[in-house]
């Protein structure tokens, strides 16, 4: 259990959390601050860097310990003002994936953005093939040469005249097989993956995009929206951009310096 | 009352402020400055540390009083962004309850949302028998099993085209029945605590779910959405979500070390 | 002019700025630091102590001289995470309330939500018996009795469908009466003071409810719901709520102990 | 350009950029922290004063030195947490409104809201006398006796049902001149200030009003939202609310002393 | 790369990301804290100037590096409390453009508002001239005698009365040519930059106005709001209004001096 196992098998030895089918999901977008590895234009610490609380080392130390225990984590740098760290983790237990984010935060990395969500099988994809059933239950991440990230969350209308909710099974089916259709045309350029939130996050689905280029992301899900299921029937969250890299590219590309303490 | 007994008896003998009927119901959700705890990659506290402000002693120390004047505490630890520490207290006196608050606070840990709402039988259970009145308006909690937590609140829409304060008494409560009878199929894997909030928060109702695995709290809120009652009369406010457990538990998976001051 | 009067009095003898009808009010919602007053759990002052700002001396001064000019102030603990203190100041000066007000941030106590209002006799009310018409000018405040405080601003609905201010005045003036009628089975109960802000604040009422009991809140508000007034043509705001009460009361259960530095 | 002329005129004589008609108008809302001038409760400096960090005199040389070259200030006490001084700047050059704006925030007050705009003569008026269009283009502000202040930006709606934007000119010109009859009828109690700012900040229109009394605001806004224009048309943003003074009474009621230091 | 070549290159060769048509486009909206180059009123540094922590020598640094690699960026001065600087860079690689924002951050400059956005021909501008083709798709940035500039996003709408993603292709295409006409008729006064961001970025477009004169600015978005594509069909997010400017005439402007730090 990272950076605490003795104190946790001393205190109590709680049982985990787990999901009865698929794994859990925690997305985690935080601000970090200027690090010392940053060159300064004067003599002596600049003064952003004297207010800087960030410790890469104790970010690499929470992610390979993660990985330690079988969870997958994936890096990401973000563009813009939203966030600068992008982290996604995957495996079993809920409590595993709070001590990967309490091990985050104890770098100095604030989490300002998040989701929390589970691996599933929808309802429309329920006779699926059991290779795919595992993909969409276990995926793989991050996909090979996709480095163009996306994260946005999303639920399904409940107005007055385009409920979701209100349609029947079949309706529903029907429209997200045109909608998987569109998205299939994207085959080899995108991997999407759909998590669920509903009763856990504040919208209903969390899609996490990985494209070859940039363009990928933005061509797929605009050429998405004018399928009915997304042009009456959805209503989405902010996104977070950025790409996805090995944790050291990542920190260094955030100014976070060397790896091994040599900032 | 906890922390400054002798000190309220000395000003003023002030009356406390109960309802009526059932109990009064605060939910605090707190964000944990990293603490003291937590191994640093290098010698000597690190950038984070020496900023951190939390006792988590203190908390402790507000949790046991609380407990010890009867009232109820149950702690979890959250996943995301939006909250560390989520703390909801159940009692008779209002007064109490922001005493507990200010013990709260007064560790450092930071209330970033909440909650106030009462028990309540709701006006389609009027008639329900004397035992499920007293667990309605005397919950037990936390239920033993259930660790997967979440909280939200949800008022009833009021838009021109779907009223739920226009419709009748007979109306509102088919609806309601046919929501119940959903919500009985998850008997055993969800225990569902509503608590009333009507002019006391933003929102009407405060739900919340004590499940067995976490895809129980998915499962049973996506169900739901179907319900009439929920897709074309619910409207939901923010989701917060963790891991029920003892408080050292809770705090240790914080990353706020052993209980004794031995961290 | 409470903390600075030599000053105003040599700078300009600038002339008040009061309502033609009515009184001023000012809500003012703060959040606290955690006060000296707070026991700690080790020695010495604790982390959250020695970041903390607040001097409730300067508070206990603040009311003191509002109250000696003539104003009425009201104090209230609050509950959960949005403000910790509540201030209700009324009086014939704008510029008075704004010296409150600053008098109050010298303390330390940061105001985090507000309401600029006017007592006011309503359209609809215009030809109430003079008594009736000096108690909604002239509130006397806060109610014997009724400890149980909340706060909410509100705006009449203009949507297509329900606009509000569309409707001539008879309709307009009939649906108030039957939304009176229901107001009227809680006398006793609940003390209910509108103040109009039309054109000073965000919404056009704030709504200042005192109760016997925290249910009485909830059943008031619950119950007027259902009223064609508020079910198709009322928008809510946030709501505030707590406890009236002493100051000393008030601020000792924020932690802020003894008057007269005793703390 | 006030605190820095002649480092601009050595960098580079960057041209003026102003409006082809009319004034450039900046509304600034400004977090001031408590003064060094406020009376605390005990010997040396309170808790807040010594956190405090803002000098008046840096905002009286900001004004002057704008009303120097030319431009008209408007300084007001605001109530409420939203800010606490508002400052409202007009002139010709964006960038003498941006050197404003640096000045005072050089001061230590913090904008927290804003509102960038031009004066204008809207397109229903084309047609109105030189004098009036004069008034409109190049007003002298503040107007003598009318201290009570709000400002509220708004816009025209764009809904299905209610969309100004798809209504032919001669409707909507029926429905301001509608309107302005209602406002003529506080002619004497009101000065109404309304710019445009289509494509510059967040809302079509600033509405800046000057009022005899703080009741003047209030009805003359209530009444006007009875208007079609208004009742079916306008979304109005947040509301701010004070009293117009001289600076100096305007500082002193913030608790700022009084002026030249001897505070 | 900026500030920290070396870094890199020792850590991974990881290979650009690039949109595979196009540029990649980043909008920074940054607070700047007041600077030491700002005249105080009294003898040493007051109050602001020693909280301050901006270094614009490391800003100049980070466009002067960027444009070694052949980005371009445009600056500017901002009205408001939004933001103070703005910084608009364009350029093939998000890695790249992920550098200059770590730069900018290590200046003490904080982004609090941002857009992710590429270069694009719309689908309705398929078959454009390739001199049309290649100024869309590479912009020459800033343009001459055009300093007035603002930047808001937008998407279409999607009610159920006004769905653009519910039209046919003709249909749109048809709006789009009258909106463009519309946009014709300020030639000369408004350069537009339309980047699309449908999946990158909170809206799917950003639109980014250069003007003779702020005016311009006013005239062309409230006449093109008029045409059906924006009167129906757009919805707009905040805007961003400003002056272009050499970054040390718009770093003077924001008080921080000439450069060289000689300030």
């Amino acid at each position: 259990m990272s950076l605490f196992p003795t104190l946790l098998s001393v205190v109590t030895p709680y049982p985990p959390l787990v999901p009865s089918v698929g794994q859990a999901v925690l997305h985690l977008f935080c601000h970090v601050p200027p690090g010392p590895g940053h060159v300064r234009s004067g003599p002596g610490p600049g003064p952003a860097a004297s207010a800087a609380g960030f410790d890469a080392e104790v970010v690499r130390h929470a992610v390979k310990s993660a990985q330690t225990d079988g969870y997958q984590v994936i890096a990401a740098a973000l563009l813009g003002h939203k966030a600068d760290l992008g982290l996604m983790v995957l495996g079993p237990d809920l409590w595993r994936l709070r001590a990967f984010q309490t091990d985050v935060q104890a770098s100095g990395a604030v989490p300002v953005a998040s989701y929390v969500s589970l691996t599933e099988i929808s309802e429309y994809a329920a006779g699926v093939p059991e290779e795919m059933r595992q993909a969409r239950l276990f995926p793989q991440l991050p996909p090979e040469g996709k480095s163009a990230f996306c994260f946005y969350p999303m639920s399904k209308r409940r107005s007055a005249e385009d409920n979701w909710y209100s349609l029947d099974f079949e309706s529903r089916k029907e429209l997200m097989m045109g909608h998987g259709k569109v998205g299939r045309t994207f085959h080899g350029r995108i991997l999407q993956v759909i998590t669920g939130s509903t009763g856990l996050d504040d919208f209903e689905w969390g899609v996490t995009l990985f494209g070859v280029h940039p363009d990928d992301l933005k061509d797929c899900v605009y050429e998405m929206r004018f399928d009915e299921a997304s042009a009456r029937y959805a209503e989405f969250g902010p996104f977070y951009t950025g790409m996805v890299g090995d944790l050291d590219v990542v920190l260094t590309a955030l100014g976070q310096g060397a790896p091994g303490g040599s900032a």
